[in-house]
């Protein structure tokens, strides 16, 4: 039986195991999980979350299963002025335990997008996908977002 | 000779202009000047545009060129986890009066917009584009972007 799967904001205390499975997640550098342990530890995690909690628009979630934090998405929310001011709202950073992945963990997190974004206002749900991960592309559009859209990024270094 | 476009912060005074050029680059269905002028007198774009200067985090910037404003794009600023906290910047609403397309204004507007992503602190710009928009698209390449993902949308009404 698979254990259920919920899905709440994230706290301080969470950081570590997010930023963990965010660096086993990566899209061109996965770390094992040893490594992400320690990378989760680095302290300018700690500080990234004070800005995402500090700016009112940007929510961090996490799910849980029997008890264990196993993925992690961001919701960020956009004013605009294009359709009459609809505002936006954009997923970032999903990611799910590794050893997990297929498992619904996933899923459970976007329905929980998709209703979290209702209650805060937004009329329009976005997230860019690397193209390499076709997985992840079959699983949005299953979840019924349009993949209408070239995603294109410059780092700035 | 072409006038010289300069770019400054977008003013409340600019709402109904901005908001015509929004209209008459709407993707699927684009307006004609007279209708987009008339719908950028609707007083949603007035309260959308305060809802952004409350924000703090979004930008909307204006192009001028001879004394008119001929071109606009908005820059948000997205704090997450991933990459020890690296703050995301999102391009969005890029619009040039279709008179002038070609013409260089979009690039006056993103070469712009990658400078201020500097002074914001950004370490990763990104912005998607209509898959039909494939002028656009070789245009961002030129500019520096990597067109890496996939993007997806799901209206939410």
């Amino acid at each position: 039986m698979i254990p259920v799967v919920s899905v709440r904001a994230a706290t301080a205390a969470d950081v570590p195991r997010i930023a963990a499975l965010i660096a086993m997640g990566h899209a061109s550098a996965p770390m094992d999980a040893a490594a992400a342990e320690t990378e989760g530890r680095h302290p300018a995690y700690a500080e990234a979350f004070e800005r995402i909690t500090a700016s009112g628009a940007n929510h961090l979630f996490v799910a849980e299963q029997a008890g264990r934090v196993v993925g992690t998405y961001q919701l960020s929310v956009l004013p605009g002025l294009a359709e009459r001011g609809r505002t936006r709202g954009k997923i970032e950073s999903v990611h799910v335990d590794p050893s997990l992945r297929g498992s619904g963990v996933g899923a459970a997190m976007m329905r929980h997008a998709i209703a979290e974004a209702r209650v805060l206002g937004i009329g329009l749900l976005e997230l860019s996908s690397n193209k390499n991960r076709t997985d992840a592309h079959r699983f949005y559009e299953r979840l019924g977002f349009a993949r209408s859209h070239e995603g294109f990024k410059m780092v700035l270094d």
